[in-house]
């Protein structure tokens, strides 16, 4: 199997050691074991797009193809991306906030970021020929991967561990793959796939196919620039799991500024990661580049990654544009999905809690300036979650189907409203 | 309150005796005690509204505002609308059709259609003044309701079924409403609705609010015909609660038509009921237009309504287009889920596979034609009614951190895929 060169993409490129290669499914360098990251070839792409073809693009994350390493005309399309930029009114004015914006991933196709990258990566790994896919997963991924599978007729091998919320657990196994629970960690998972991937000649999209897969992510920052009248914005506040989505989310700003479609690039890159699992956050508060992995504990599992492969990026971007990283507790990340949805009728999973939580927490610190422009990033829906927030059906009151038992148990507690 | 009369938008009509009323909320004739209607003026329409107009509007139902009973220029926006078109291949192939499409509307801000009224009705309640709205839902709707209050401002009363699915319960309140489980089925929770309605001045999205409320379903039709071409399909199946959906769906078409977007407005309406709650279908098998009331015995609880409203002019929708109404069984509509899943990576609620399971049943008995250009509606999430698929959690196989225990447990299972 082997990768067609285009002019348009450039090549593999070690991001330690410099050293380039063929567009092939590589995802270390076989000299220093950096890792390799898609480059392009800028010139040539300034000349041929224009803002003008993105707009008569289609409604998804296809609209920027010309940025991201696929060369068929005919692209695996659910419809993912191009997803709301929801101007926040509410929880703005809650927080003392100018001008904050909420990228709404929850409603892709399976309802969470990952359709962008495994877009990307099933769409690649077709060019490749492979016929079986698979991938390590806390669940978002693995949903993805299982339904874009099915769509393309893809083989797939879904492997997550085997305590996950069963929310995510069903919505993978819907689509009839392979679904494989590992007694351990989402860390065990990772471990054993690259074990695997050793063995048999399969696409796993975040380990051989990973440089074009976490391309995908990028998608996301070209869509909150274009939402934005083609303006980067001051800050954004991004949950970091391998640290991956927030690396990815950096480099699009920048490939916006390079093909010079923005401005500037000076967007301020914030992290966000529970406090249970929070090892670029204990870096970034210790001042180093070297992350201590650590054994996840809280309920946002979804970025649970105890050992953070982009952990190092994320830092070097966070750093270099003069962001945090922080993290939340559990019971903050609760109170933020609340918060969140209460506000802005946003229902996310426990990482956009951890946003939010954490979106707060700068705030508070002085560390997001009230008038600085915002985008918060919520990644992935609610309702593959609802353990974490059970306790809101406490709301529910019970009446019999009669106006006195209404008047008499809700409206009697709240005579103000019976107006 | 007063409504505002705009020249664009004309009346409210009764569609039993015509008899005209000013833009209130009203839902009822006076008269006759007939549904009232939104009526246009499409002359006017014709000459200011364009399709590149549409094009250029915003990536949400509202790029089609000129065709709803709205007057502000900032209506209330979560991302509602403009869905996925996808083009099925997989279901296509299986089921021995050469051009079938699904409109994905599982991707709005609560994951269902229900979220296109709700702008609609909610954006009419601020323009008429109100400050808490209320629903009778059986889910869905309650979910939207919330969601939009939450984001506009409003006080919100939600009534629900009390034995409904924990998901959809959950899932409106999350969003802090004043969330009311009524001990009763839909039907008896619309029947105080209405009760109740007539004590407050409050705004009840499907009652006083109905006949805005209900344009809302229109942009079904409108966002199909624009994204074939601005064509309108041969044929399409369409799930029917109180068949309101249903008669908007072809008010749509016939609305493109009548201000010259599409050259005909020819499209077979098909509608699809569950067994357990059929009043519909069983009219249509009797060929009469009288419904009888059921007591609903189904899972698929989102569309169980046993005395639905707009059931007679859902009727006549499918009668004067040649369409049909079919039922299928709670096995039925499971196995529907099922396929739309394993062949599209769709993952709808018990609705969609009701969907899936008439399109199936009409096209093997002959009634769909396999050269058709078909679209089926998918218009909710399967996560709010994981119940009704929980044996999918049966594929999940679950083994040790090692490559020996996979080879073992798993690929010795299925050795052809070692490969």
């Amino acid at each position: 199997m082997s990768g067609v060169r285009s002019s348009r993409i450039r090549s593999l490129k070690c991001r330690e050691c410099g050293r380039e290669y063929e567009l092939e499914p590589l995802h270390v360098c076989d000299f220093c074991f950096g890792p390799l990251e898609v480059t392009y070839n800028y010139e040539e792409i300034t000349r041929s797009l224009t803002k003008e073809k993105i707009r008569n693009g289609p409604k998804s994350l296809w609209r920027y193809k010309e940025l991201l390493p696929i060369e068929t005309e005919d692209p695996l399309d659910l419809g993912t991306g191009f997803t709301p930029l929801i101007r926040s009114t509410n929880l703005a004015k809650e927080l003392g906030l100018k001008e904050l914006y909420l990228k709404n991933d929850t409603v892709n196709p399976t309802f969470s970021f990952k359709d962008r990258v495994v877009s990307v990566a099933l769409t690649k790994t077709r060019e490749f020929g492979y016929t079986t896919v698979a991938c390590a997963s806390t669940g978002n991924l693995g949903n993805s991967v299982a339904a874009h599978a099915a769509k393309a007729g893809f083989e797939s091998y879904i492997f997550i561990p085997a305590d996950l919320e069963r929310g995510k657990i069903l919505t993978s196994a819907i689509y009839g793959p392979n679904l494989i629970g590992v007694e351990g960690s989402y860390d065990d998972v990772n471990r054993l796939c690259s074990e695997i991937a050793n063995e048999y000649d399969w696409a796993f999209v975040n380990i051989n196919i990973r440089p074009y897969y976490a391309e995908g992510s990028k998608t996301l920052a070209f869509e909150t620039a274009e939402q934005l009248g083609w303006v980067a914005p001051d800050h954004v506040v991004i949950p970091v799991a391998s640290g991956s989505l927030l690396t990815k989310i950096h480099k699009g700003f920048e490939e916006l500024h390079q093909i010079r479609f923005i401005p500037d690039s000076k967007t301020r890159i914030s992290g966000a990661q529970a406090t249970g699992c929070a090892p670029v956050a204990t870096a970034f508060a210790n001042h180093t580049f070297t992350i201590r992995p650590v054994k996840p504990n809280t309920i946002a599992k979804s970025i649970a990654i105890g050992n953070p492969a982009d952990g190092y990026y994320a830092l070097k971007a966070v750093t270099e544009t003069g962001g945090f990283v922080e993290s939340v507790t559990d019971e903050e990340l609760v109170e933020g999905i609340k918060l969140l949805a209460r506000t802005e009728g946003i229902f996310s999973e426990t990482a956009g809690g951890v946003t939010i939580g954490v979106l707060k927490k700068l705030v508070e610190s002085g560390k997001i300036a009230s008038d600085e422009v915002i985008v918060a990033y919520i990644t992935g829906i609610g309702l593959k979650t609802v353990e974490a927030v059970e306790n809101a059906l406490e709301g529910l009151q019970v009446i019999k189907p009669s106006v006195a038992d209404f008047n008499d148990k809700i409206l009697r507690r709240n005579p103000s409203l019976g107006q």
